[in-house]
């Protein structure tokens, strides 16, 4: 473990600054002009975003090639867009994969192909995230939500304790579902104030025996964000996070954490994959009614081909954590992630009350942005408005209403710029 | 289900007609000559294969138009080969779906287009197998294996008996996996016999007190295919049946069932999806250990979306799905499926020993076609020597060795030309 620390110091160091340069910054009077000029290499910046006003003529020449005239920016909170260079690669290896003279989807999951996919894609995740040999890397099926069931079946037995710090709908089912397994207690819950906050951790009683402390990182629904980690209190000291909406998105110190785990159809691929990253003395304690597709020593044991995995979403997951490399890893990725956010936050906050986002400032989420409008006869209007210009999915999600843009990695910029544009525009006209 | 006898009751009867003239023919000296010109109608077809010599010429005319030069005949068990056509539709709609603006795997699964493919698939599933509205369709994540625990634990308490006849390697899973959630008993085991045989139905003493009792129709190891299904005795006369292997290939009287599940990596789709198939009235009793993913009653109420379904597997079994349908339909598919598998069985019982088939004749599997070599030190070199011929995958199971040819829907009849002709000609050089 004390190896992790160089790797993911720095990271953990400069999400701190960047975080601390954004979301500390009071509310900032206009948008487009607070974008900095983004280089164009593909090595990590440790500079931090400042809030400086830039001239015009800079956004221009630093705003991304617009995408193809046949694409929509799609706003959904996931399955999400994913990069368009991902999907031409895709595409033309679709049909013959390398000369395989196969399709990935055909491949025997046992055969050197496959295998050779599947390892390149632990290898490539493994360096985005500064993941040790300590931790192993798998990839299943099932969705986060079969892991609210692995992780205490895995964990625990049924008369052992753990803790949830409940921040959004995620964390509330994970925590209902643990509680057929254990006995799972909610040690912070956000219910009461409509999900738009995450507990300061001072505050925070923790239960000394629990097994373990789970938090939800990112709450897709409600947009509320965690931006550091508290401490596990607990006698095993052990942290476990859901991060499927803001995994990859940002550098994390995988050595916090006894488990990570997140859906792929956020960030990183299609759905039907989800990656489980657990430190592995943690693994070989299942309980006896646990089926064998939920017990992780099971799958660490075979290297996740016990049964045969979702091949096809873990190829197109190795051709995002490609892209996200040679993007120059995470450190760059969050940069541009911040941005985005940055700009969308402060236009909805510049608004004059036109646009609300009722999240606290300071745990906004970089990828799940939701809003409200003062004038909510016009949300439907607004909807129907942005699709004709080819802004889709931006409706809110159903248990809470209003609209939600998700902008993960594969957002590009250019979609945040024109949402914004769009937003400016609608409030003009309706003012 | 009433209603459903009059859909699937020519299938079963053509079905037996298929195999009794097929399988109860005797070793046949000769292979190709075997083959009947084949219409090209999409109509199905009630006429039965017979095995009357034909011309060579006729052969030559009906041989479907090889596959592209740059595709290899794959013969893996699974994931498995997949219709060129359904690739090549895969391939142009990849990047930009009927103009939706974004690939099938970027669409949120709640909005209309996802729910048009999913919806579509499960017509077209419904048609292919005339399944009625007594029956739920669902296409879940994780696998047949995950299946192996949501039986038991959606269908029985902990203290209820259960039947399993055990034919190979994954009806021995099965039952292992059932024995954590309830008394399963093994009724009849073949493993004695490494695996060659169905047992005679009269023969079995069945528990009149079981709650199902379970089979798996096709044993993708050991190429042993159920041509029929036992009745079953227990008290409320429910028979499940594992069809991962052999789903789709042939028609089958659904309203038999209680359950019919299926992994779609074999001949309906990519890895990742698991359809299964339940008669509405066993839906709604699960333990209260079942995890919510396992819970059938939770995918049946959300039409399969309580969580992210794998949606671009789905699409790819919604496409294998309708072009089954432009064939004709199952009644034809499995025609063109005797014919594969007759020509490779009796090339194999041609042989005077140099192949050898272990399985019962009278069960042996359309789909999966294992066979030895006399000498089997020519194993090796027989791999070798095929994969230079663009035929790929051969090798048995590691837990049986020897070879193994699968020959799913999408496996062409040249194919399996192109695979009996090499193995003549091995043969003649090595007899």
């Amino acid at each position: 473990m004390a190896a992790m620390s160089s790797v993911s110091g720095p990271h953990s160091l400069l999400l701190k600054n960047l975080n601390n340069g954004f979301f500390k910054t009071p509310s900032l009077p206009n948008t487009a002009h607070f974008i900095k000029p983004q280089s164009r290499s593909t090595k990590p910046h440790l500079s931090i975003i400042t809030c400086a006003t830039t001239q015009i003529q800079d956004l221009q020449t630093t705003t991304p090639k617009p995408q193809s005239q046949d694409r929509v920016f799609n706003f959904a909170a996931g399955p999400a867009t994913l990069p368009e260079s991902v999907l031409k690669k895709a595409e033309s290896e679709l049909y013959n994969w390398r000369n395989a003279g196969m399709s990935v989807m055909e491949m025997s999951h046992r055969g050197k192909d496959f295998v050779s996919i599947i390892e390149k894609a632990e290898s490539d995740l493994r360096s985005l995230l500064g993941i040790s040999d300590d931790y192993a890397v798998l990839f299943l099926q099932g969705g986060a939500t079969t892991q609210f069931a692995a992780i205490p079946l895995n964990l625990c037995s049924d008369s052992d304790e753990v803790d949830y710090i409940v921040s959004g709908s995620w964390g509330d089912k994970a925590v209902k579902e643990a509680q057929k397994y254990c006995k799972a207690n909610v040690i912070w819950s956000g219910k009461s104030e409509k999900y738009t906050k995450i507990p300061s951790f001072d505050g925070l009683v923790q239960n000394p025996n629990a097994k373990y402390l789970h938090i939800c990182a990112n709450e897709t629904i409600h947009g509320v964000e965690f931006k550091n980690y508290p401490t596990p209190e607990n006698k095993d000291g052990i942290l476990i996070a859901d991060m499927s909406s803001n995994f990859c998105s940002k550098p994390v110190d995988v050595s916090k954490f006894g488990i990570i785990y997140a859906g792929a159809q956020k960030n990183v691929g299609p759905s039907g994959v989800t990656i489980v990253i657990i430190r592995k003395d943690l693994i070989g304690k299942a309980q006896g009614i646990t089926p064998v597709m939920l017990d992780y020593q099971i799958h660490a044991e075979n290297k996740s081909l016990y049964n045969t995995p979702p091949c096809y979403g873990i190829y197109m997951c190795g051709l995002v954590f490609e892209d996200l490399l040679n993007q120059g890893g995470l450190v760059v990725v969050e940069k541009k992630n911040v941005k985005k956010a940055k700009l969308l936050y402060n236009m909805i906050d510049g608004s004059g009350g036109f646009y609300k986002c009722p999240v606290e400032k300071s745990v906004r989420s970089l990828m799940n942005v939701p809003f409200t409008l003062e004038k909510s006869e016009l949300e439907a209007e607004f909807i129907k408005e942005a699709a004709k210009e080819m802004m889709v999915q931006l409706k809110g999600h159903r248990s809470v209403g209003g609209m939600r843009a998700s902008i993960y990695n594969a957002m590009p910029l250019a979609g945040v710029e024109k949402l914004v544009a769009f937003m400016k525009e609608f409030q003009a006209k309706h003012a």
